[in-house]
């Protein structure tokens, strides 16, 4: 829990501000969100996938979130409406605002004199702001951050504890950055001359959107030349590495563990499961959905439902299929073989 | 090397702590664990798997430890042990002490009055430790650690350099975690509505129990509502994602690189191979053991070995073959033809 | 861009350091490298792609970098050369030179007095240099780097901010280290011993080469008892996993995600696909190319192309085929089946 003073709210309040049906006792008050497994006194839960709705009936919840479907299920004070989950998500809003940058700096950290520091933003302990960065309103830089020369924050940027930017990188407003990440370290260039790889200098930038989402440890490589950009609304959790020179369209959400390599376009609104690979100097669709664990070795041109993942058995079970693979090319010719043979007995018959 | 000073011990001496039957010169003393391979003088070597049998004969080490199987195998000094492996990690242990805390805080470390520090602690230089949290006796925090607030650290916990800790997470007596882990950001949390990701406020903890290992870069996502739980005694590698509402059973072993999305419950004792991806809202049942580079999208409800790894061969061989995966089913379903018509080839002729 | 002030060059200063022949007006003078799609005035862009040859029509750039092939594709001043991805990399490297360290330890880094910092060494703010830690002419430690107790920074070592190395290890010449790399962390070595995971000590170092480069958030364990090996010119992307004891010959290089196992012994100029794993144990050949999201099992002796990935496909077709995956024995035992009985019919027949 974050230890915040939360204020409380009656249904009636509730359903005032993000629309609803209450049905039970609309004056009922609720000061926090919980699971209909764990809710306590003043909990308000709440039910989007039917497969817990047997937890319903044992929840100690105050009050409980429903959708039309499920209107009657409860005798419990309730707000019925279209989408309990993004209901949900905006009243979680509501009771846990994001924190407010406390304006100013924290004696131990170092930021260059040349800096632009908006009045209103936070400069957490140990963090290090370089030469001719631009610091926006409002924003939080998190204890042990480096942001390097010439970056700019945008407005209320937030940068959880000991985030990487590099030298030149732009976040756009309201960005989120996750500890460990590091944005706009050098991409993988390099080119094998004379028995040695030389390093080709990485001169491009990161430009991050607004209202983009980073996990914690993703790595986002700057580009070679041009820039590598992600765009607005974008969501990326943990462990993702985003190469030189990608760029994600709007609103793509990517899962966790993923890797996208060197100068491929993803398209907007695509989902990218957990594990996936893609690789580099493609182009993907808008609106593409890729399967976890799937490695994506072509341009995808329509929006689909995208998949290659192996699938797992009991050891024995595989181990005696994952033989025949390596024979999958000769059983199809001795099928292919047997398929000649049978027809020219059937000839041979009439 | 640790660089640290080794006292020295007799074979007879560890033999008394640890058991085992001293063959040849007892008197014979070590100072230190070595590689059959590269051992020097002082050294104690250990033969643990038979593929390093010839190595025995050309060994300089001082002893060596050997299972019952191997007692005649040399005429070095020697102890027969059970399992060489496991009592090589209790002389190594021995050898090799964990460091001690060295108590006190580094002056260049920002500790928030409210925290609550033991005093036998240390707290490293540019360490941040924020409000209100708890420090155990005799814990280590590492150089550059953000320990965020509300944290409680348990007595003997060990924060190697750059650990964070988000606000209010939990962990157990003596646990250690390595450089470049996060533990408690947040959790990919997002509900689409009006064609933009809204976010879900995380505020659940994660809580980790005692004796847990967790490897470098590594990184353990804060609940959604409930607590994320990792139970005591689990061993989590480098680079591995555990999701947000995940739940880790006791004594579990996790290797490198693996991913486990949201909801998914893993059991005790289990063993999961380097490079794995484990979907959400699944139950692994205790005692299983998952092969390397394996996606599991299904629950497991009986403990064994699971695998589902793509064979690799000659990119030659693996084209010819991987080509007929595409048309697995309609192979079936020439296959199923055939055997119709050899069926009706056969009832003709009788 | 790095925002560092370019010397320009003429066509024929640069054909007078790095060769080639030059056509059109030699005296044009360049100051930057771009891509022909985004060049601007004074730049020189490069053709190393014949993909991107529509781009050479409508570029903007001054001047050119073209293969023998393409020597009359523009008439754009040119200079015609024989690998035209090579010379782009080495005219960039003389636009865009390395930051020199600037000499001197930050008032803010916390340097141990019994540690050797060469006179003209750069020590970045909040930076931390352990006990007897030893660091090179020209190196430079960025911002919040962690140095262990006795490591050695060969001469021209750059850490990037936030990097980590653990006591001991050893770092060569002019090896380059990104942001968020954890080098000499702990490998994962347990031993299960009555129900509980024994922690065995890992006292091997880390011993890297010289030129060589390492992505961000990439790890790289310290050997468990003799030491993990990079040999000089590796190439490391970003979040890759190197265990214990692994040796990564002279010249390999890795895209980033890829795991590598313990004690595995990878040969030089090997390339290794991005998202690929390699089991432990394992000895691969100088040479060898591995494709990327490949899970490699066994030892590999020859060099060459190998590969192991399942292809993707929709997800409605991936399923059809994917069902088949599990019956595959099966499959070719019924197939053996036919091929007996339609050898009967033949026989039968004559």
């Amino acid at each position: 829990m974050n230890g915040s003073e939360h204020r409380s709210y009656t249904l009636h309040e509730i359903a005032e501000r993000f629309g609803g049906e209450v049905l039970g006792d609309g004056t009922t008050r609720v000061a926090r969100i919980a699971t209909l497994q764990n809710a306590g006194p003043a909990a308000l839960a709440f039910l989007a996938n039917p497969r817990y709705l047997q937890q319903l009936g044992a929840t100690s919840a105050a009050a409980v979130l429903v959708g039309g479907a499920m209107r009657d299920a409860t005798t419990l004070p309730r707000i019925v409406c279209e989408d309990p989950y993004v209901y949900f998500a905006r009243v979680s809003r509501l009771f846990n605002p994001p924190p407010s940058a406390v304006a100013g700096m924290h004696p131990s950290a170092v930021v260059d004199p040349t800096a632009s520091i908006a009045p209103d933003a936070e400069i957490g302990p140990q963090a290090v702001v370089g030469r001719a960065a631009v610091v926006g309103a409002g924003v939080i830089v998190g204890p042990g951050c480096v942001v390097g020369a010439g970056v700019v924050l945008g407005a209320g940027v937030r940068l959880h504890a000991r985030v990487t930017i590099y030298e030149s990188c732009v976040l756009g407003e309201r960005a989120i950055v996750h500890s460990g990440a590091v944005i706009g370290a050098d991409g993988f260039g390099i080119a094998m001359a004379e028995g040695q790889w030389l390093k080709i200098p990485q001169i491009g930038r990161v430009v991050i959107g607004p209202d983009v989402e980073i996990g914690a440890n993703t790595t986002i490589d700057r580009g070679a030349i041009d820039d590598t950009i992600v765009e607005e609304g974008v969501k990326l959790d943990n462990q993702i590495q985003i190469a030189h020179n990608v760029h994600v369209g709007a609103h793509t959400a990517i899962a966790a563990c993923t890797g996208i390599a060197g100068s491929t376009k993803i398209g907007r609104y695509c989902r990218i499961g957990g594990g996936s690979g893609i690789a580099g100097h493609l182009t993907i669709a808008d609106g593409v959905e890729i399967s976890g664990h799937t490695a994506i070795t072509k341009s995808i041109d329509k929006p689909g439902v995208y998949s290659g993942l192996y699938p797992f058995d009991t050891n024995r079970a595989w181990r005696r299929n994952a033989a025949y693979l390596r024979h999958l090319g000769d059983l199809a010719e001795r099928l292919r073989e047997l398929e000649k043979q049978v027809a020219a007995l059937e000839r041979s018959k009439s």
